[in-house]
């Protein structure tokens, strides 16, 4: 049924700075690419597609960047359509890495060789085989070819042709056959029949990979599946990024292979941290019944399942858990309390689950302080009154060379006056504007703080409990600029604010935001 | 390889209302189950389990209410563990059903066994048998007896066991055996041959189910290749809701074996609004890269997908697309326009796309002016300038019976004084709190109006275009109540306020709210 090899080590080639980046509302540029391929080095990942260099000058100059910092382990990879012009710029882009590679593709499947492709299939086969072969050439012996067919998922009524084609790149020189399931549409066991169909074909020198979307809620399975049937390099992204419902969650596949006993080339105690960083670089907010990493997870609601896992709580398994949780780095598993031990995605996930917003930044932040109270006098687990508390201190009031005083509004509703001490010193501070958070921004101009305003929200705390006097908790994203009119840069803060006057708690949180840029 | 047998169909059970309510923050009560129960009727389902009515009184009584109501065709279902004051209870309440069934089970792994139940396996099935029996005896020859062997995905060792298990509960008179995979461990292979296995030594009258759970991300695949493998009954959830990371997601079970060629007995065109739909009512947020149903999944933007997505647009397949997206009421599929045929799903799908917020029954009071707006001088295909206008219009600018012609505040900020025509009569209210939206609920109560917040936010629109002065919108969700310290009631109404100055975004977004509960 499957052709598991002890001795054969699934291989992660991940794919979120090409598949995973082209599909975000804001792709990122070179400074946000180098802090998610770092991060893919600390999971140590075996292989990385860097981005697709033909798209832009930017994505070009990643490339090359990425592909100059990597380790010499590490395989540094780029998309080419099987066109010149695309091959030439990964190669240019990817050179410079001690294991380059250059990875190209065409659509192999009836229907997008002539709806899309409007080519036959001895044209796409002819085409294909070029580009191995000029990918070949260009790189001068060094590196990997890898090629792809594109929609091989689809591509079941035309298997023969697709694998006499394979044939044909392979004597061309490629290195590896990648299978994609493009558009996930029928169920893992016809495509893992796929997949043992060309394992069995090629040559066992050259490697099977797969790559698989997640269109019906199946590509980790198909991933897993795929590798037990011959593939052995898996093709994933982090948090599952990528086109439309994305591409194969690498955590997923990483657990699921690891509890079947795999032997998981990765550091997986980095994956839970991974998770949520990305999720703010992407700006895609994790779900919350995301298996493994979601903050709805760990929960157990029913009493049946509470009891269960009361009775199981310290053990290596438990009855209502998938995995030993500090395996991905979520050291709390079942139920989370923070003692001196804790770090900082234990005090993300306490305050999250107390309801209060907090990023992984403020958590880090946080951290020290309260390893220092829970070690005051044995004090041991703290309580959430204590985590309240701190939360308190250390966020909703920024010590710092700016003090808000307090302040005060026309009737016209056009001018605000703020009390402010600057660096101990007091100051009356007018200032106009469209609301109090433009009017604050204005004030302090005049004694010579520029901000620039990123993203500003707010909402009530607590409202369950009340009638309609509850908090407002209002939180402001901002950075420094020079002057009048400059260019913002350098550090972003987040301040937060909480009063009963949701005018207030917008005041409060721009001054704690802003000493925390100033201090 | 599979028992595939072109007659069969698969039997959709729904565990939304048991599984899915028992993992909520938020349980339902009466009338919100009664909600998701018309849904499920609407969608077609062939089993729903209604409860566990052993849980509390209240799911006692939804179970009560639930069976009563059930339609002929319907089998109405309730869990009970394998004892007699559940097994009783749940007959006391499914009876009234057309088509009753009794659910009882027992867990059956090594590990749960010994750990929580502190069972031997005799003692376990010993317990099976009897509480199979009971269920027979109470029912008197009505309805069906389905028993589950809780944690069957960890019975791999002992597998022998749990199908003499079985057989002895067959005896006994089960109709039909569950095997969940209760905690998501391995991968789909393994848990599908054990369902063959089972499948193959248990008599062909029985009905195979399989209930699987989500915590790797592989429930899908596992349901759907489980019904290749012989299981008949799939249970599965509206929206993935269930313990941690959900249960099995019936629109992506749907889907696939739609895909597959197999005869799937639901309204699938309800699918999409059903989504939506759950999601409010459960308080769980759509993942925006949900498949299926995910606001981000029609989304193409690469080129090289966004180009085989135009060469294929308005084909049945298409290059980037695994469903024709109409199959699940999600009319628009790759690119969405509003024309005078567009639903309520079009316009919220359309204004969520624009950045706005919006709820389905928003989107439904909205959809007839924009139908009028689209026939008016055959104007076809809306703008988006054009339903931006109307948002603004019917949404952020309710006219009722209260108008809003302006306010200020004491320099004191505590008094706040509204300007306000009530029925066409001006007043001047003057209205004390802790900010603009405390004071203007006071404020209208000296004319008689009594309101409840339930739930407030503000957020920013458009920042990324402008310095600071960017502007506020803001969200209240509230109710009217009686008088003062009454208890609030009827429908619930949510207010969205727009301003530059993020005071006068809170007191247009209650004005607006205050129309909607008064006109």
């Amino acid at each position: 049924m499957s052709t598991e090899d002890k001795k054969r080590r699934p291989f992660f080639y991940d794919v979120t700075l090409r598949d995973g980046n082209q599909a975000l509302r804001h792709p990122w540029n070179l400074y946000e690419k180098e802090r998610v391929f770092k991060q893919l080095l600390k999971l140590g990942v075996q292989g990385i597609e860097v981005g697709y260099s033909g798209a832009s000058e930017m994505d070009f100059a990643a490339c090359e960047h990425l592909a100059k910092m990597a380790p010499k382990d590490v395989i540094i990879s780029g998309l080419a359509r099987a066109v010149e012009r695309d091959i030439v710029m990964v190669w240019e882009a990817v050179q410079h890495a001690a294991r380059p590679r250059i990875h190209t593709f065409i659509a192999t499947s009836p229907f997008n060789m002539e709806n899309v492709l409007r080519m036959s299939p001895a044209q796409v086969k002819e085409k294909a085989v070029k580009a191995v072969a000029l990918c070949k050439s260009v790189m001068g012996g060094k590196g990997t070819v890898q090629f792809s067919a594109e929609h091989f998922g689809d591509c079941r009524e035309n298997l023969d042709f697709v694998i006499d084609l394979f044939h044909g790149v392979v004597e061309a020189g490629a290195d590896v056959i990648n299978l994609p399931n493009t558009v996930e549409r029928y169920r893992p066991r016809i495509f893992v029949d796929m997949v043992e169909k060309v394992a069995r074909a090629l040559p066992p020198r050259v490697t099977i990979a797969v790559h698989t979307h997640n269109d019906l809620g199946m590509a980790t399975a198909t991933t897993v599946e795929s590798y037990f049937g011959g593939a052995t390099q898996l093709e994933t992204a982090l948090n599952g990024l990528g086109e439309r419902a994305g591409n194969t969650n690498m955590y997923e596949v990483a657990c699921a292979l690891a509890n079947c006993g795999e032997d998981v080339p990765l550091n997986m105690e980095e994956i839970f941290e991974t998770a949520i960083l990305v999720s703010d670089w992407a700006r895609v907010p994790i779900y919350e019944k995301a298996p493994l990493v979601g903050s709805d997870v760990v929960a157990h609601r029913s009493g049946i399942h509470q009891d269960g896992a009361a009775k199981t709580k310290g053990m290596k398994k438990g009855a209502y858990r998938a995995i030993d949780s500090g395996m991905i780095g979520r050291k709390e598993g079942d139920r989370l309390g923070f003692t001196s031990q804790s770090g900082k995605t234990a005090v993300f996930e306490i305050i999250r689950g107390l309801g209060l917003p907090i990023t992984l930044p403020e958590a880090a932040a946080l951290q020290p302080y309260l390893k220092k109270l829970s070690e005051e006098g044995g004090r041991g687990e703290l309580r959430d009154e204590d985590i309240l508390k701190a939360y308190d201190q250390e966020i909703l009031n920024v010590s710092g060379p700016l003090e808000f005083r307090g302040f005060r509004v026309e009737p016209n509703e056009k001018e605000f006056y703020f009390d402010v001490a600057w660096q101990g010193k007091a100051h009356a501070l007018a200032g106009q504007g469209t609301g109090p958070i433009d009017a604050c921004m204005h004030a302090v101009e005049k004694i010579g703080l520029y901000f620039h305003l990123i993203e500003y929200s707010q909402m009530a705390l607590d409202i369950e409990h009340l009638d309609f006097a509850a908090y407002a908790l209002s939180e402001i994203k901002l950075q420094r600029k020079p002057g009048p009119g400059g260019v913002p840069g350098g550090a972003e803060a987040i301040g937060r604010g909480k009063d009963l006057d949701t005018i207030k708690a917008n005041v409060r949180a721009l001054f704690n935001g802003m000493n925390l840029l100033l201090r």
